[in-house]
């Protein structure tokens, strides 16, 4: 990657920390990614954009804007990636999965916060994201109390735009939602220096879509039983795809599974025996946060959905595409990001739901619940959800983690003890 | 209170832990509230209404509710008082501020949660709030991620009603508050089987916002150097302020403040020498939450002002009485309620500003931030604040607590160091 230190310099980020953090990443990848046996070729585009993280793609965003086009940063699945590239820009996902510079975050925030928020912070007093240095805009959104809170720091750094999501959806939370949809792409179109046409949106709601039709396409080899593809490597796939081209993701998971298909057409699985098929539910893992899969997965049992916003939470949803005017665009993308079943919203029978549907869809034999700690809506809602799901039989396990690897051990206990009570039933 | 043992068991109380509870109360006021020397004798209503906290007061909503009156509780300031005394209600406060059934809580919460959620869950898991147990209604508000989502749970005990609060104030945040406010009014209505008239509205506006009046003028007399109030008694006062009657309320407030004005032409002033003059800034302070206030004035400071939502935040601003329909009267008292300047807002800009002028009208010689553990809007607004009064060059002290005891040789400390730093400056 030392064709890229020129770029990086310029993106004023600390090279040394910077290759400090580079070095960490390959073993990590190699250990919990490549090891895997048998895995299909069409991994290989997803191993190269892993491989030029903080090259290629970065590349790319300082070429874009070299030309005038813009790049903004989003934390969360609820920001309209559409009004993004209708405006010229690209939008890349900057939530991280790393500790990073925990001592100079903690003079900013609380100890007891959230691990995903606190990198967050992290990676920008360490510069060492090229991404979110090279952000025209930061757009935010009130989803929970603590990133709502943390971007009034973070907009020391950067500029920041906060979107207000409700958090109810009835009528008059619709019409909140609709009109902070259009807030933003007035911000958008001023930061651009041009309007958001008809055909632009028109066009980012197809490409954005196309994506999420891809992404469709995969979840739904992972019905596969045997399995055709490991969680892990489809939470690798959905987390690049929060900061790839969206056509070209959209493009290399198609022909991912066409070989996927052909593979399953073939008796191809991955991995040997049958193996208890658990839906991952919860928080986000964001890249590098690959621990508790990895754990599942490297003793005895099989990722066959993730319940989260680095899973189905992200593309489960398409944009109505038959509203024709800039108008009807912009409620109809603002109608299917307030779909969305975060924790934050209240109340949130929809996610039950869909959990228990997924159970069924994805012949689970287990939730496993991924609470980052000190998230609040989701280790509180966890509750609920324990309970409808004990309810109807399904074994629901309860994970507290963050991002050290202190704990590990004891995940790996916990999982275990599940995978042995499944196996042996 | 043997006389109360009855009603208390047709209120469903766990009697024997119901017991235990009121045994650890006297000594506890004793030693924190009634051990201060030279109180005004206007506190002596206060020290009685504590005395008879589960008592006198409960058997007031149970008769009011044996009269065909509503009692409706409430967790937090938002919750506008007059709809609900404007529907033949009662108000009160629900907040709690003790360990009460830690274990037991722990099956539906995260143990990392505030105290103050915990509290409340763990008073209605162990029977022992006869205030909880006489509502007709809870009224919960989308505050922050913890509480709004701990309704949820709560609901499943007991009906529950909950306000969107936004989450900024904005003309459309204020349109979705205002329908908030209606609803909320079309929920008691219904519950009370009968419409909120303007007449008894109007009149509901009156005694709340003399109630409102009579604690501006106990906090216009806490400017007074020497002090005529503790933080102490001010607080109680506060406290007793969310549950007790309002009118007499308001009555027994002005009463004391004759007295204390009194006092202060006679120079009567409590405590001794000039002490450091703090301001408390932060997290609630629900009964029997002295601990922090008890600290600061037994080692030579004194609690000037709270700006909280035991203290200021509370009573700062009054309903506008303009308005005489009840579509303006609606919309007064949600822009009222509106205003309150909580961590939950995003910007919440207010509130650093009301802080900075808190410091200057009460001769504030240093802030101390009360936060509660895990309590993401307080402790992450935290940084903000210490940066804006650093800036001024006022000292700031943070501090992180909970409702247990282990910390108060920690807290002692700090804040011993905080008025030794004061007092030798």
């Amino acid at each position: 990657m030392s064709d890229y230190r020129e770029m990086w310099e310029k993106l004023g980020l600390d090279l040394q920390a910077h290759d400090g953090l580079l070095e960490v990443l390959p073993p990590l990848y190699g250990e919990t990614i490549l090891s895997q046996e048998n895995r299909p070729k069409g991994m290989e585009y997803f191993d190269f954009v892993f491989s030029e993280i903080h090259g290629l793609r970065v590349k790319e965003l300082v070429d874009h804007r070299a030309q005038g086009g813009l790049v903004v940063g989003t934390f969360c699945t609820y920001v309209p990636e559409e009004l993004i590239i209708a405006a010229g820009g690209i939008c890349v996902g900057l939530c991280a999965g790393a500790q990073v510079a925990e001592e100079a975050t903690e003079q900013y925030l609380p100890r007891n916060l959230c691990a995903l928020i606190k990198s967050s912070l992290g990676f920008k007093l360490a510069k060492v994201c090229p991404y979110i240095e090279s952000c025209d805009l930061l757009v935010g959104e009130t989803t929970c109390d603590g990133k709502k809170k943390y971007y009034e720091i973070l907009g020391q750094f950067q500029p920041v735009h906060v979107m207000e999501l409700p958090q109810r959806k009835d009528d008059v939370d619709r019409a909140l939602w609709r009109s902070e949809v259009r807030r933003l792409a007035a911000r958008l179109e001023e930061l651009a220096g041009r309007k958001i046409e008809p055909e632009s949106l028109r066009e980012a709601i197809k490409v954005v879509n196309e994506k999420r039709r891809a992404l469709l396409r995969l979840a739904e080899l992972r019905k596969s039983d045997p399995p055709v593809i490991s969680g892990r490597d489809a939470l690798l796939i959905n987390q690049i795809a929060f900061y790839d081209d969206p056509k070209r993701l959209a493009e290399k998971v198609n022909a991912l599974c066409d070989e996927l298909e052909e593979r399953r057409e073939k008796g191809i699985a991955i991995g040997g025996a049958h193996r208890p098929r658990l839906l991952l539910s919860g928080c986000p893992m964001a890249i590098p946060n690959w621990k508790l899969p990895a754990i599942i997965e490297t003793y005895g049992a099989l990722v066959a959905m993730d319940e989260m916003c680095t899973g189905i939470r992200y593309f489960r949803h398409l944009v109505d595409e038959e509203p024709a005017d800039l108008e009807g665009m912009l409620d109809a993308i603002a109608d299917r990001y307030l779909r969305i079943d975060c924790a934050v919203f209240t109340p949130n029978r929809e996610r039950i739901e869909h959990i228990k549907e997924l159970v069924g869809d994805y012949s689970i034999d287990a939730v496993v619940y991924y609470a980052l700690q000190f998230c609040d809506p989701y280790t509180v809602e966890a509750f609920l959800i324990r309970q409808e799901l004990e309810k109807e039989g399904i074994p629901f396990l309860y994970l507290e983690s963050d991002y050290s690897t202190e704990d590990v051990g004891q995940l790996t206990t916990r999982v275990q003890a599940l995978v042995e009570m499944l196996t042996s039933g």
